[in-house]
């Protein structure tokens, strides 16, 4: 099923819905444990779609893919290349990426995200999708100028509006067989299959989950495919992955100062 | 003022307090916006103190004292060391630290603590103490050997139990001129002054609000006074600062792996 959150367009409440034969049927309740159908359901054109959900978290995994899958190391590394990223960054489909006037270099990076469904703590590798909700597709937006040169990538991922996610939640597919494309202008720029991981899926949030309890709504941003560019104004940026939809934000710059020390 | 949070000894209820003239006034409602006194109070032998808020993120900042002011650099870094730490590591004082069986170093990290109250973006030094609801103790508990060797901090301080934060939110209180100690089963570890801070609290919020929108409840860890060190089963680490108040947490291991890959 595809899970998503929007506004009508001449309100501020937020709805979640489940698309349906190009209806969206409108559900209270929480998504993870106990929800009901209004029997309400709109069109696309009624709606304005924002991200699907609001994260208790969100975590991503660097340097995740390879290009050809002979270039998989045998051994995994013993520490991933895991951070953070802050809630305050996300927007939905739609939605501009706005970069701050004092950033030179922005990347887009298309990945597939997962919905934790349910609270896991040291799950194995077999059982772990148990404890998925659902997948969306995520911007990974980075500003590699603020990656502190000893190498905390903090300040460099957590600008306002830097993680887009949407446009849905697909509650049923196979993580590990999708392909995850990006789009620049119209130009395809990223086209890999989920298979060309370093660390699979299950590997990644079962090692979280021997390290951290994930709840429902953390988000766990995979990876990205090799490819990714730098972003101007006035650029529209596409990330695809066809079993959940098109995550499409365009780019405008701000005044705003990215810094004041 | 000192806000607390609690749970009475026969029940599981969260409540809200106030601790005036050692006793706790219950509040209901939300303490960043709009709160009431219940006309209920309890005393300290009643009660059973959890952490004094479920934080919405937790930011922390590295390598940020030093010993002596002489030492204090004129030019402050572009780049802060800050990263996230995940809001499951959460624990009170009173409750156990849990070391997993698999970690061999693990350091305690006693730290002031800034909780903001409002909305904050692109706001000044001068005018970001405004947006300050109050400030707690915390300890940036760490494990070093999950650093990665390319400086992502983010495995070795994410674990269960590795932020301890308490006992209380004080609201009034000059952050730029307390002291940050630490004891060790009782022997003084830490004791330095915040004017020891490289990065003062008003340039580090003031600098984080420049890059993302700070929220009600967001939690910024100001960084460790030199002096830290590691913790093994069975000690007592008592982070203190007079003004807020004593986090007391014992140390205990878990057979938990630390790790699947």
């Amino acid at each position: 099923m595809k899970f998503a959150r929007f506004t009508l367009s001449n309100e501020e409440k937020i709805r979640y819905g489940i698309i349906s034969k190009g209806r969206i049927e409108e559900i209270n309740g929480d998504i993870f444990s106990d929800w009901q159908f209004t029997g309400k359901t709109f069109s696309d054109l009624e709606v304005q779609f924002i991200a699907p959900l609001e994260p208790n978290q969100i975590i991503g995994i660097g340097l995740n893919y390879v290009e050809t899958i002979e270039e998989r190391p045998e051994i995994i590394p013993d520490i991933p290349v895991f951070f953070f990223k802050p809630i305050s960054s996300v927007i939905g489909s739609g939605t501009p990426i706005v970069i701050p006037s004092t950033l030179t270099e922005v990347k887009f990076e298309s990945e597939l995200a997962v919905v934790i469904g349910k609270k896991a703590k040291n799950v194995s590798e077999d059982e772990i999708l148990d404890y998925v909700f659902g997948y969306t597709v995520s911007n990974d937006v980075t500003a590699p100028q603020y990656f502190h040169s000893e190498g905390h990538w903090m300040v460099g991922k957590s600008f306002d509006t830097f993680t887009p996610l949407g446009p849905v939640i697909e509650t049923e597919m196979d993580p590990d067989s999708v392909r995850v494309r990006s789009f620049l202008n119209g130009v395809k720029k990223q086209d890999s299959s989920t298979g060309l991981m370093i660390i699979n899926i299950r590997q990644m949030l079962s090692y979280l989950t021997r390290v951290m309890t994930l709840s429902p709504g953390d988000v766990v941003l995979t990876g990205s495919p090799v490819g990714a560019e730098f972003l101007k104004e006035d650029d529209i940026i596409e990330c695809v992955i066809d079993e959940i939809g098109t995550l499409r934000n365009s780019v405008i710059t701000s005044v705003e100062k990215a810094r004041t020390i």
